[in-house]
């Protein structure tokens, strides 16, 4: 499981590794931002303009931390601005593919492996090919793989290409709540799933498995009144907790042994995650069968016969959850995003429907 | 996966071998009887007689199929006839051991490894060590491991040493139907959750999945609007059928991807196991940490960490059941059993409550 030891780490779709039992996330990224003049980040990091068409999203349809990207490009309409490549479900040991394309190669980058537009940066890039990631299609270059970063500045760089009605995910007022919660939510739910299912030891595992469920309880409180988790309408915190909810029985249930119980049978949880799910922009980038196969298929270690399970039954997905009687509207002042543009629809069958 | 080429094979604690992807039960058992006087059986089996303390019943709470035989024991109140030796819920490529036991050894046989009772019978001994087995007490040697025929024995050669108000687990007049279901529910049921989680190839996974389904919704339909499985009062059916129940959401829905729904998400099912769970005889055989320690450590092929989950949540076991109000008494004209004697207690912490 120690994934130092290979040149690319990739466990979980992101560079990671265990010590002493315990999962750890590398947290190191291309750091790069895309800013409106190209002005560097606070801390200095190298800045790149805004500018239609000149960046391509990398994004697994498989991955939750790509899913957000995703999700809040349809969010605010940024299609015309950025345009999509996707990443087959399953990668090897050295990188994301680009196999659901024709002849196997991203038509816009050229590139069967996404490797090759990290290697375009940095030669002898050390760290794990992961998902998202901004490549400048001029140059075949990754730009910044730097996830948490990617989807604020879709909301705060990218404004004078957003669609007219785009709600406002990280409103200013809002914006040291939801950075709160984001915090807990990262750290106990995103990637306290991955803790569970990558703990090496027992020990690590049960101490993985509280964390997470103490967080998944306070979550349910905190939803069972209030239909969104800061404010009145869906800010960059719920974008961030659904990409997690949604694959929680699919995978994480039994996969990662979070198996306390299934989001299904947290009342609360259930009916905010279908509400978010039933809302466009959300359900609408779920492919299920995608993210089966990547990590049953993926994660040898843990599922070595690397047979993907059928179930669960997915259709609850699409029943009424109900919480249109709680305070809040999903996109406040704004509108929702039309239908999924051609060639970005989630494949037939391989949704909740 | 392929136990032919070991010497002992207790993979899924039964011998057991996979040929083209699907999961074959070895169905060869040491299949002497123990008959009132000592006959032989019909097929020219050799016959023991039954006699109160000459035998000693080798079972481990682990094991569904050595379930059903401590189930049966204490529903006819034959405790005092048979004494019980518990493995515990690990057991090594060779052999189940009595490593609970003071000194790693059987009180009674004196022994180590079940193994040792198998070889006293046959010195080369080739197949599974599997428990149930019947162990002649002086001989030291296994007089039977045909787990289908112990427990029907127990209800109709064992009679003169039931207790007072014992239930008639295999009545006459409903062999013909308890056959039938018990066929049903073996190769379906029973033996369908192994086949899904031993399926070698996607292709036969997938076949075993929807053949477990199919023969689960055939039993939510049969148990809608009747208590137990055949006639008004439980019978050896109830009992087949319960032990894996007991052990689907536990174990076999995540470890052995059985995974379209949880036990507990089909009605009539869910609440027909509760009953049983509740009625004295059931619940109180279940040690669910050493089911779960079995399955989840024992498997290294499909659970290579040897993690065990955590979860699920047990407390809903406790749960009532509602089904008083259907047609039905668990005893019919006997009684339940009293308490679990000393000495044979589950642990503290590893039940339901």
């Amino acid at each position: 499981m120690n994934q130092q030891s290979s040149t690319v780490r990739e466990h979980s779709t992101r560079g990671s590794y265990v010590t002493g039992g315990d999962f750890n996330r590398d947290t190191n990224y291309i750091e790069d931002r895309i800013t409106k003049n190209g002005e560097a980040g606070l801390n200095g990091e190298p800045g790149w303009p805004v500018e239609r068409g000149r960046y391509r999203l990398v994004a697994a349809r498989a991955c939750p931390w790509a899913n957000r990207t995703v999700i809040v490009r349809r969010l605010l309409g940024l299609e015309d601005a950025i345009s999509l490549g996707q990443p087959g479900p399953t990668h090897d040991a050295r990188s994301w593919t680009f196999d659901l394309d024709p002849g196997g190669k991203d038509p816009v980058l050229g590139i069967k492996r996404l490797q090759e537009a990290y290697f375009r940066r940095f030669p002898d890039y050390p760290r794990g090919i992961t998902v998202p990631a901004l490549v400048d299609i001029a140059s075949g270059a990754v730009v910044t793989n730097n996830f948490p970063q990617i989807t604020l500045d879709f909301s705060t760089e990218w404004t004078a290409f957003h669609r007219p009605g785009a709600p406002r995910l990280y409103p200013e007022h809002l914006r040291g709540e939801i950075d709160r919660v984001n915090k807990r939510v990262f750290t106990e739910v995103n990637n306290g799933v991955y803790r569970c299912g990558f703990a090496g030891s027992q020990e690590a595992y049960d101490a993985a498995y509280a964390r997470l469920w103490a967080a998944l309880d306070w979550l349910e409180d905190r939803l069972a009144d209030q239909r969104y988790l800061v404010g009145g309408s869906i800010t960059e915190a719920d974008v961030r907790l659904f990409t997690t909810l949604v694959r929680f029985d699919a995978v994480y249930h039994g996969h990662f042994k979070c198996n306390r119980n299934k989001l299904s049978e947290m009342p609360h949880l259930w009916a905010y995650a279908r509400d978010l799910f039933q809302t466009p922009g959300f359900g609408d980038t779920i492919d299920f069968v995608q993210i089966k196969q990547h990590y049953y298929i993926v994660h040898e270690d843990i599922n070595p016969t690397g047979i993907v399970p059928a179930g669960p039954e997915l259709s609850g997905w699409l029943t009424p959850h109900g919480r249109e009687s709680l305070n809040g509207s999903p996109f406040g002042e704004g509108t929702p995003p039309g239908p999924v543009r051609a060639g970005e629809q989630v494949s037939p069958g391989h949704g909740a429907g």
